[in-house]
């Protein structure tokens, strides 16, 4: 089969690989009718995750069809179409006991993209199928589905639960990427009051508009001032950092009121300074966090029912082969706009898409 | 009257000051009886809370009788005994409405020694009286009722609440000076299975052990290790921070496991390094805090009970008028072991204490 092949830090290629089989008793093997690529994937190729290692298959977001699964595995079987979740649960460890997957000490956690050949392929060996797939209900077509792997779960449960929106709230999310944009429209459940979004870029602070922030900001224009002058000199109820870099990070801690929240949903590759002298007397809750994609079940309820913005993230679609084009345009978002690219599967054409 | 009055950094003096009065209809003026000193004063002195005025008399921790009282205060009266909270309350704001006394936006908050004259003189005008002082059963004394100031509700709400104690965790308090030791002695309200003690300090580890934490460990003798060790190497379900310095924080952010707590107790005068190219990954939870003192008439009635150490942690006592000595062997407290130091007013003698 044909996959996208990790070579070391700027190195990768769409290249023929080995077909995977069922190695564990627990295993299924999925053919991959969507998948989308992460901005973690992103940080893989720059060479900030260095556990991945060179020759690994990437990506940890897909859909597809059960071809085969191993002799213990009771939940899906061949032909089943499920969503591949970015995160793998042995079920039986203390973590998975507490519905802590992405801590997973069994084996699990992101492991797909990451420890393992992932999902960036013609087909995937997924590991503990019964708890890391999800049947699918056919109400929710791929597309929308596969953003139910990763980013809708992680900005739900690391943005919104972790950082307690509740209603009344101001929020602010900084970064409008598609983290910061689930995260935006899945704070928009709890009924805040308000939601501000902070970026750098205009055309994501419109996706953000349209997805229901009623504020937005631009990152160099003192967005704390914004939110003081929105919140009575307060500050926000709950600020999501959905960025990934020290100034992000320490800007959500500028923005946040006394007794506020900080949830931080960014992959971080870099320490950032925590001005205690500042916060050690402001009752502030700074939390982060891998996704446990606990939610996913609930969340596939909601899309199902229409109630997920989801398809209005995907801005570019490609058929799978075209990987590394795919790539290129995720890369150059600042230039190309995108937000979600996801690429439909061999069979699938290039879907013309609406404008960002 | 006489107090103990700021002149600027490292500069105080016991000396004459004006006789407190009634300036608004919610004010109370207490006679002091008992006072302490809090290592948040020994932070004035050196400076590092800039807002503290020169004249100022500090102290925000008292026993005493009300002797008179504003026409608006209803809840005590001339005559009562009653414990002055480091926390004023004007009980009408946002924040007191939600019982988050210590963020006070209508003039209340951490104000007696502070933006207004404190508790180590004489006497003390009391603002917002009825949610600012509390009256005291008979059966706790001034000794440890005056623990029930400031340093028990802190380390209880700020360190065991915060962190959300539970009975089984693994909870490690870094720093065993008196904040750490109340810490010890209110975790142990929540069984958990068990508390690790870190200080430099061998006789503060000795204090820890009788207070009840089953381990202690040298500071500088990689605490890290040692509560890996304990735990199958995932680290503390709950770490308190009660020292108030970079490096004892990042200590804290290394010990805990994925999912775990840090509780921020320590008052901070530098930033510190937080490690989120570490930490993004790891479901960490980092509070900080002031206290509200909404736990107070819990911790009266658990002190009237005789549930709570209190008096264990008195290691000095002194008479109101020896408050230079007094500040002395507090601030000495490597040499002189001092953890809290009581003063009973001018007509209490010195008592022989226990060794620390």
């Amino acid at each position: 089969m044909k996959g996208y092949v990790f070579h070391g830090p700027g190195q990768a290629a769409w290249e023929e690989v080995a077909d995977p089989g069922v190695e564990e008793a627990t295993d299924a093997i999925v053919r991959v009718a969507a998948v989308t690529i992460c901005g973690t994937d992103l940080h893989i190729l720059k060479g900030d995750v260095p556990e991945v290692r060179p020759g690994t298959v990437l990506g940890h977001e897909a859909v597809g069809e059960i071809v085969e699964v191993g002799s213990d595995v009771r939940t899906v079987r061949p032909g089943d179409r499920v969503l591949v979740s970015c995160i793998s649960a042995c079920g039986r460890c203390r973590y998975c006991r507490e519905a802590a997957y992405g801590q997973c000490r069994g084996g699990g956690g992101w492991i797909l993209g990451h420890l393992i050949n992932g999902t960036q392929a013609e087909y995937v060996r997924v590991p503990y199928a019964d708890l890391s797939v999800h049947p699918l209900p056919s109400a929710v077509d791929n597309e929308d589905a596969v953003l139910l792997a990763d980013i809708f779960p992680t900005a739900y449960e690391v943005g919104v639960l972790n950082g307690q929106v509740r209603p009344g709230d101001t929020v602010a999310v900084v970064g409008a990427g598609p983290i910061g944009l689930a995260a935006i429209a899945t704070a928009r459940l709890f009924a805040p009051e308000r939601i501000l979004a902070v970026d750098l870029a205009a055309s994501r602070l419109e996706a953000a508009r349209k997805l229901g922030a009623e504020a937005v900001a631009d990152a160099s224009e003192a967005p704390e001032q914004l939110i003081a002058d929105l919140t009575d000199g307060l500050g926000a109820d709950v600020v999501i950092e959905a960025v990934g870099v020290p100034e992000s990070f320490e800007l959500c801690t500028r923005m946040v009121r006394p007794g506020g929240h900080v949830a931080n949903v960014g992959v971080h590759g870099k320490p950032a300074t925590l001005h205690l002298e500042d916060l050690w007397i402001k009752n502030v809750t700074i939390t982060t966090g891998l996704v446990d994609t606990r939610s996913t079940p609930t969340l596939l309820r909601m899309a199902a029912a229409g109630r997920l913005p989801t398809s209005q993230l995907v801005t570019h679609g490609f058929p799978l082969d075209r990987m590394e084009e795919a790539y290129e345009v995720f890369a150059r978002a600042a230039e190309t706009g995108a937000l979600k690219v996801v690429l439909g599967g061999p069979q699938r054409e290039v879907v013309p898409l609406p404008a960002a």
